[in-house]
């Protein structure tokens, strides 16, 4: 049996028959598809699993990429995977469900209209929405997952490193994140794991903007928000850099932000409730001349999507498991003026974390 | 009152009192709500747009990207934005939607979440669906949105000129890709619009491949399928190559599929019925030696998303409107050989289309 299906129904009691999920059309897939199935690449769009108690795995997928999902499943005892057409889906499902009463779904990530869909061709079921067993279950991570998520932060670990050396008087946001891009294909990613931000400037002062046709100039501060794609699995990593001649301000800014994202990984171990990690850094910074310009949750959980289901802020109910993979990033914002974020990705352990991003996160002044 | 939205009410008879669109988190976001908006950068997870059928727009957004939201907003009367935390959304929209007894929704990007979390807060609602409404509005462009697909094009067509000059005997599929992408960049884009497809060899033949390690060795065909979004509209372009000496067959397959385009291109214009356009693309493809060997419908409508919810293939019962931004991309498959896929962007006239792609279809072969 699949373990990872295993792990889901864990969660699960009373267990629904099967859960089912469905791939629309991209962007709308369902990351569990591809984190039960464990195929390492293809949209799989219109494609379906059906996930049983017992840990086995049906995949009804077109011909499009039957290739790629015969490979996956090759060995595999506990995958069948059926080549049908977009038309003869809903009959094929109809016929494998037919002993099914009761039919667990993903709400998080189903689109309503395959609902409707799945409503018509069920009419009797007892449908039951299992989104919460699936985060559970998805939160936390098996060693081949971490090792996924390992390869993803090397690699924007090793594109932190190198961007004081890219940086050029009048270069725009924009080309300095497709040189970021670049670099990241060029060690192996199949891909950003969502827009980069570079944000020059008062630009840094906007969590999540957009990098545009602005150009550098020396004496500002930057955000380099970032991450990439390795099998699927996302990182996302953020470094500051000052671009000479010195702000005094900026760069203490910059120290505030280094001392709050040490002070939240010091708190960071299993068992800990999460709020506390963000409550760490918050204090930091409202300890400072930077009083509430910390405006956003310190972390999220990370995966096969950047925001993995799951973020912390001063609210946050749950606490952190053995597993979890996590960033924590804290940032200072100074509208019209500049921002600092320093934002690292971590396995939560039995008594700390490990480090899945590295690259310096001091202060760096590059000369102009 | 904005356009987009009184264009969507008028496929409404009857229309209800408002259209209500929700983001998910990424990539579960309503491309409607960007097609409404008309932002140009941002992610809006958790936002809500409100359409009302005079026209008006109500917009509400998380502090995150306020600051792009009242940038896209200003100097139109006609959008209003509201900054709201995500724990306020709600109750805002309940406080919003008190006089509204019938709520349009966009069941195919909506998730089912949403639709339950909406089915709380209105439970004497009527609910619509207002998908097909939203597709029919959105898959003809207006000229705003033809100059931005022809921008993302031109920047596919640059890149798809380079690629016979980036071709290296050694190099991997990744490698080219990422440089593929790298380009797309530096000319402008925002990003790719789907994972670049490049397929040495046997791989051409799987229309759907992710690019992986495999090293370019003289002597075979290959498939390079890609696109780029250049403020959210995206492009999508497919050129075949190869990489000398020569092989024969491919050659003549290249020749064929050249053909096939040629005459499915023959036959666009406003009105012809969708099935014509693949037909005429198969027929040439099955009075050839390779009868049978094209695997997938001839194209798509394109937009603020790849498959921008609309395809063609044989059983098509639409027919093409003034306007459509549409793909023609017929391909010849060869399992265990190789493939050639040409695919070109077009905007449909009255009279025929024009390219929104260029770069040059004919076989061209590259000195190893």
């Amino acid at each position: 049996m699949k373990p990872r299906v295993l792990k889901v129904f864990a969660q699960l009691d009373p267990a629904p028959d099967v859960i089912l999920l469905a791939n629309a059309v991209e962007p709308h897939l369902d990351q569990t598809f591809f984190y039960l199935f464990d195929v390492p690449a293809g949209l799989f769009e219109g494609s379906v699993a059906i996930a049983h108690p017992d840990g086995e795995l049906d995949i009804l997928t077109g011909a499009l990429e039957s290739e790629t999902a015969f490979q996956a499943a090759k060995g595999d005892p506990h995958v069948k995977v059926q080549v049908v057409s977009r038309e003869e889906t809903e009959a094929a499902v109809k016929k494998m469900l037919s002993g099914s009463a009761t039919i667990g779904l993903n709400y998080r990530e189903l689109t309503h209209e395959w609902f409707v869909r799945w409503s018509k061709l069920f009419p009797d079921a007892k449908w039951t929405d299992t989104s919460n067993a699936i985060r559970t279950a998805r939160v936390t991570k098996d060693p081949h997952e971490i090792e996924l998520l390992r390869k993803a932060g090397d690699i924007g670990s090793k594109v932190g490193r190198d961007i004081p050396g890219l940086l050029k008087a009048g270069m725009t946001e924009l080309e300095l994140a497709s040189q970021m891009e670049y670099r990241m294909g060029q060690l192996g990613a199949s891909g950003r794991s969502f827009q980069t931000i570079v944000g020059f400037g008062a630009h840094g002062a906007e969590p999540h903007y957009s990098p545009g046709r602005t150009q550098l100039k020396p004496g500002v501060s930057m955000v380099c928000d970032f991450g990439c794609y390795f099998a699927r699995y996302a990182s996302d990593i953020t470094r500051s850099f000052h671009f000479g001649p010195r702000d005094d301000e900026m760069k203490k800014v910059h120290e505030k932000v280094f001392e709050a994202q040490q002070a939240a990984l010091s708190t960071v171990r299993a068992g800990v409730p999460a709020k506390e990690v963000h409550l760490a850094a918050q204090r930091v910074i409202d300890d400072s001349p930077w009083k509430g310009r910390l405006t956003h949750g310190v972390g999220h959980s990370i995966g096969l999507v950047v925001h993995d289901g799951w973020g912390y802020g001063p609210n946050a109910e749950d606490s952190l498991l053995e597993g979890m993979a996590i960033t924590v990033e804290p940032g200072i914002y100074l509208p019209g003026h500049g921002g600092v974020r320093i934002e690292d990705d971590i396995v939560v352990t039995k008594g700390g974390y490990e480090f899945l991003t590295t690259a310096p996160r001091e202060y760096i002044e590059v000369a102009a």
